[in-house]
């Protein structure tokens, strides 16, 4: 014997999350046990509910409870910039700053030549068609500064830029707070490159 | 706004549990929206079921679906022996190795002076009326090598004795596997009390 059957399933469960072992699971489930009944009732019925009640806006790809999403519903934003990001928790970090007016599309991935993922396994063909009857001026490619995220940048740029949109990317530097002791290569040469005068 | 509703609240939800920070939160709620709608009954399914039923023995105390546990209802287990543990974790971690046939005792807690836990805070009491009408002859005390655990285990030994009750407790020493150079002093110390004949 183990654990008794209830505990062992909740254990399974547990671990089917991303980065959590056994071990960890083991101990989320028996941490589980002893919480309120309450809290618990409210854990599955948020599960269910975020599966149920959640899907991806069918303007820009953004998660959202309401179609079109709460942003592309809004008026008041810039409707001549589109900032495009990997998945909508990029959109919730720019959010956060409270400095961007204008729209957004979400990918919901990288073109990754390394793994085979192309422009078509991505969310980029509903772009260009948002594009194409659009008074959109500026898209600004907010991906990730990594290998995927530069290709598909580079990608976005080529194929948007004889259309005559000005395509735009997220300045590359040192990070706020950062030493330049510990720095990378990549991000000094580019620090260099993209001096600003003071 | 940060995130549609649903997912914030899934996010509170992943939060309470512990070493799950908001970061981790928002990741697991994330994956969570990926994953098959199956999947997440299922996830929600076993919370509920193990939250309704599982309780603990009426007997040792160990978390169990029936009462008494099965360990306690099973006849070709050795009657005359308890091993005492601070969790139901560690009743599994026991039965893992196959080694040991008796019966358990879980305290749920170690008595900690520190923290102003004394021994009626623990399943103790139990312990106590549960030998006092049994045939039990050894009782090992298998609380972890940590203070609280040293405490509690001087404690049982002080209290049984003197019932003419044999009380042992897990020998200490390197772990299997251990290297000399990085055991701590304490463990060494252990280590050379008790050595055994080769």
């Amino acid at each position: 014997m183990l654990y008794p059957t209830p505990i062992a399933k909740l254990i399974e469960s547990y671990s089917k999350l991303p980065g959590i072992g056994v071990k960890t699971a083991t101990r989320l489930a028996f941490y589980t046990i002893g919480m309120e009944d309450e809290v618990v009732n409210e854990f599955a019925k948020n599960l269910l509910a975020a599966k149920r009640e959640l899907s991806y806006c069918s303007i820009c790809g953004n998660l959202t409870d309401q179609d079109p999403c709460a942003i592309c519903q809004d008026d008041t934003r810039d409707k001549f910039t589109i900032l495009i990001v990997e998945d909508s928790r990029d959109v919730s970090a720019m959010e956060n700053i409270q400095e961007y007016h204008g729209l957004y599309h979400v990918l919901h991935g990288l073109i990754s030549p390394m793994n085979g993922i192309g422009p078509d396994d991505i969310n980029l063909k509903s772009l260009l068609t948002r594009l194409m009857d659009s008074e959109v001026s500026e898209v600004i490619v907010a991906t990730n500064a990594t290998a995927d995220g530069e290709a598909t940048s580079m990608y976005i740029s080529r194929v948007l830029k004889p259309a005559g949109i000005k395509v735009t990317r997220l300045a590359r530097g040192l990070a706020v707070g950062a030493d330049i002791e510990y720095a990378d290569e990549l991000t000094l040469l580019r620090a260099i490159e993209n001096r600003t005068e003071l």
